[in-house]
């Protein structure tokens, strides 16, 4: 799960960008079918290779019948703790998941996304049992739900146990789109009015501030297709268009328009202000991370 | 829970700087009572309102005939672990709480502080719960008073279960102020001769770290009322001054004045050396991480 | 733990770089013996003096027999979840530890980097008990091994718990040396073909991450002696010279030579590009983070 | 729960015997509906009065919608154990009651059984979480349900769970009717090809055990109606009548004719075995245990 | 622990028998210090001695400061489940025991009847940590007290995990005097109205039922110095004279004189009904179980 | 595991009486390995039909390389607490285990013993995992050798723990021969001195306890090839001769000649004091329960 790069293309992902919108989606169920058969037949080979995994292996994923269940398992055994019990959690997870198709087309558009953006994602059931960012992005899928069902408490409970289990603290209002990679994931912090396209990655240590000055919507905005190197900081209701590229490390208080790139603390655009260069891939999905060494480097030296 | 701003005044903040010291504080019990007649009403609107959760709000708050044994529970379950048990933890807790009121006092005003800087706070008893910046640092304050009982082995234990934990990491004999408002928190670390003023804000990811020359007092002093951005690191037995801020990824190595504002990587301070530009309200309770932006992006770009 | 400085010399220290490499290392049985006999008598004194941790000392070391048992014992509880049991790993990393001389060896040699370059470390059974990056290192070195024996899956899954419980998040593929500290270690972060030579200090925050490009070797070499600041972020693969020096919150793409310093974002050489500064202690026993303070602003302002 | 006295009548009992079959039962809902919300009410109460167990109360039966999720969640919880956890029998119990609607009708039958026959039974809430007896024999049935559908190997797991746990030994296989009290319950052993028929109260410590002599069926068929006291042990394939009464501590390996009583170690019936008396009521509701001492006194001595 | 005879004279045993009142007890704390003292020295010894199982040793017994805290950690402990937490008891149970001296007097005289009767009783420790009948007998008495302030449905509670944890059935409502030794424990029930004097012991699977005729008063009560045997069932609201003896096996469903024997099923007067047999000694004490075998032999045969 | 019935004959039952000793035990190791072999292949069958019990199986059978890892990893997570972990006494049986191949013998007798004598016993993997008496013996044998080794303080937490989790109450001093099936097991007392022969079948309730007269031997000596019915009560140190039979329920205070059957309480030898019938067969392997049942009646009435 190391710093990922990619394999392009991955099939989920549309090449223009959409909204992060709210609205129904419809389940692509063949979809699902497949990426459960996969996950099952990963599962059974891994056991077979390993029986010290074996035990494992059945009961977060081969002794259930569909990867709802597999995911309500397992995200209800992590998340619990002694005052919040793992029956109660699973009961929550699963009658979300199977009440929401679109939070299940979700959870298989990350699948993908991990496994073909990250060249350390060894297998779709890899990431299903190993990666935090994927498990705390469905977590939060569910306290989102739960947060415009007007059931607050409970989807702030939610969110705190996200955040002591998985060091990922997403507040529940946030908007995250589908086809997401957080990679790696620890430390990431994402506002309350934050919102987050589609095929967006993310990297760790990522946070999607406020600035304290508004009381209302207050935090970035990220378009379809951004990808977001480790430990940037990007604070305030501020537009990241869609296609662009933030450097690691860079601290973001500005606009950043489509397909560009910024870096740097304070950020700046690659190019200039004026007339910043325009990159054509869609680096969230093709994870390039430091294709604008030569150039920033010339820029500031 | 995200990057909190502020709705002015906080009323237990004192307009002068104080210093964070170690003498005995005399329990405003009034206030105690009031904020825990709070918590236990928000809690029984929650336990009705959401079946689910209450279970969960009787047994961490509405069981509970004070804040400190509500605290102490809750603490003690949360810090666990399989070979330091939760009764042992929970009856270290209450002695202490039980028997310093400047502790409770504290935790008040660190309450207080969630709640009126944090418009992502909904309510007390939600940071009581929830925020692991308030709860790893309620635990500090027992690690605290345990290390200078020179009950260091077990001071550093809890130190450590904090750090597995919240991922928060301050050392024992930091010395933490009261007021304070860790915002995520996630990935504070703070060392072992730091010194923190009253109502601080310090945002996630923020490290008061050593220099790694001398061996004696090597850590930064904060004043009170500063702002610490998402991600700053500070270095060195270096002086920020009383109503100081710094910006967000600033990697501080110099002194800083009170009310003047270092941003930065090497952090230098707004308005020049020589002549900072100064700022009037308190930044650790306005919670304004980026009005510095227009004059920081002139300065340098 | 907090920002370590070091009282020179670390005994086991070699002063000339040698290779991060795979080979069977005859085990120095001797200093095991001493160390663990070190870690009991401290054990001893403080479950005397302290009865409240009588019992965690007890279970976690007076109990043991040598220190693999300890530290399999520990290890195995600190790690365990509900569907991966304290008896299995406990089993699993007991097995790895006394069938592996070189990895009882590494680790004495962690205790020792621990014991002698951090100044808050008051004890070799500390750093054994309370060190979330040296828990989170010896586990990596049996995923690590797990990982050259093929039984990929298991040591994917022993990553995963690491991430989750310590937050550091090395790659089972990764080679690291030994002789390491990794100081407070929250959000560490290391890619699958990253590599890490002896007596290096890394801090919290760290990431050694990819860039994207490449598939194949695509993280940075670290050779001997390295001492990486907090929050810095070092991707591709780059070449970092033994015994040089990354500043804190420091972006670095680029190789960085022997004996030199490298800070800011984007990282620079102190010195400048054609003729940096080289310096003659080894930062990563010295922990020396800060002098190039001067050097470094008269340099950028 | 002590040797529990009756209070006629039970509203559901039939007057006449029946067989205690497996032909699918018609649940009677709106019965099942009323028992839900008279426990319902019980725990508001209670959980009302009593703030220290009002978390216990919310988890097991407030926060629940059903009578089957509340039992499903209990048993889930009481029978886990680390290698078989609460998520998977709490989904297993969960299926099982809610695909056949007569394990419903039965636990509310034995429900009414406990509150009617008990005077120590105080209300429906207390007998459903505090009565090992009942709770073993819900379990139980669902045991005997996938035993039927030849999920052997699960079925006999589950009974050792029920047999650790509430020291209560059923074979998977046996029969059991409905409207059953097993008061206090500890120590109950039946065997696999017993059959117990409806409205049946069964003290603790009491044995339907085999004979060693034949391999098929082997072990005792209870009739509607019958009481068996504390400690007695009946034998082989005898046929226990309807309504018939075995005193405590007897010895059974003969038949007993309907409505007689049979007591002693080997017991006898009381009036001789040509021409026993018979009684009228019907003692497994009456559970009227030594009415029999004066006659069988006299007989004995 | 086995069936456990006696060495002679118990000093805490009064030669008069007493009424198993609920009044007051004056603690008498010198005793109770002696005792602690002692529990104390032999922990501290065989901690020494096998350092497997020292942790367990500190837990429970070594890390205390009174009798009184390690007993509440130790049934904490023991019969917290996930529904009744850990914490929630041992402050219940520390609550009680502290405010009630009359119950610290009991559990001590307790510890001494079983140490001074029971030959396989080799320390107090052995006994504190170990007996389940000692362990349901304290709890029991905190349940009693629960029950007696009308708190029924947490006293029920604690009942039912009394009886899943240590197989042990005693109604909260029944009345047990002080210096009682129940021998191995296992399937003892006594129902709601019964009475226990002092200084009486009961072996395992014993029962003092009820007859099911009346619906108040309904069970036995048992005078001070009783021994009852293994297995004896004792029915409806018969009288136990003082210093009594109830053969193991026996089902007793009449009075029984003072000093004298009751054996058999049903059970009759050794010596006759008209002129029984006294014996002299205290048989709850001497625990002679068998010294009646002769006359017993000769009169039935 | 009803009252189990013998398909004879079992083929590693000697029909020649012998002494439970104590000396060495050459270890049958095909016999082991036999064994062994038929329990993977049982357990790797289950878990292909039944895909929610197969995470169980491989943890607890399939993941381990023997059977005494397997055993030992079933009972350190069966009788593990709060306070003695799971890794102690999987740590602590395995190296019993694996150092005395004697007590493996013994195991692989007693599954034998169950599979043969018992019909409701369907494999051997369903008693390793499923029979209390098996896993409760095992245990007992593990606590008897550190018994005589002098290590009592630990012995007798492992003795507590097998009575609470398994409500078999051996003590660690009483020698149990090999070939034993503990039926149903719920409520077996023996005491200290008791001595039980090879291929003896005791089932639940069964008491070998003493008479509290003497102070040394005062227990029970159970030849080869006993039957002892459920709720037999042997008081005192007397000797039941080699295959001999105790009738269900029966008190025996008398020595019992070798192929003899006692009945009733009091018991007597069936045939007379005189000249009691002698049966052929071995009752202790037949599992005959009844066949006295004539001889008795005609006799007592």
């Amino acid at each position: 799960m190391p710093a990922g790069e990619l394999r392009y293309p991955s099939p989920v992902s549309s090449p223009q960008p959409s909204q992060a919108t709210e609205t129904p989606v419809v389940v692509e169920e063949d979809d699902e079918a497949w990426v459960w058969a996969q996950i099952k037949a990963e599962a059974r080979r891994d056991a077979e290779s390993e029986p010290a995994l074996a035990s494992y292996l059945y009961s977060t994923i081969l002794s259930h019948s569909s990867l709802e269940r597999s995911l309500s398992f397992h995200l209800g055994n992590k998340l619990c703790s002694s005052t919040l019990l793992s029956t109660l959690l699973y009961d929550l997870f699963l009658n979300t998941f199977s009440s929401d198709p679109s939070l299940r087309a979700a959870a298989v558009a990350d699948l993908r996304a991990a496994r073909v953006r990250d060249p350390a994602c060894v297998s779709y059931s890899h990431c299903l049992l190993n990666y935090k960012g994927f498990l705390a992005c469905q977590s939060h899928r569910v306290a989102h739900r739960l947060w415009n069902q007007s059931r607050r408490p409970l989807a702030l409970a939610l969110h705190s146990r996200i955040s002591d289990v998985f060091a990922v603290d997403i507040h529940p209002a946030a908007k995250i789109g589908k086809g997401i990679l957080f990679d790696h994931a620890t430390g990431v912090v994402i506002g309350e009015t934050a919102v987050v396209g589609n095929n967006v990655s993310i990297l760790h240590h990522v946070t999607l501030g406020g600035t304290g000055k508004a009381c209302g919507d207050r935090h970035p905005k990220i378009g379809d297709g951004v990808l977001i190197g480790a430990g940037a900081t990007i604070l305030g209701n501020v537009k990241i268009g869609a296609g662009a590229k933030i450097g690691a490390g860079s601290v973001v208080l500005i606009d950043v328009p489509p397909r560009t790139t910024a870096v740097g603390n304070p950020a700046r655009l690659v190019g200039g202000k004026e007339k910043p260069s325009r990159h054509e891939e869609c680096p969230g999905e093709s994870m390039d991370h430091t294709s604008f060494i030569s150039e920033w480097s010339d820029y500031i030296i």
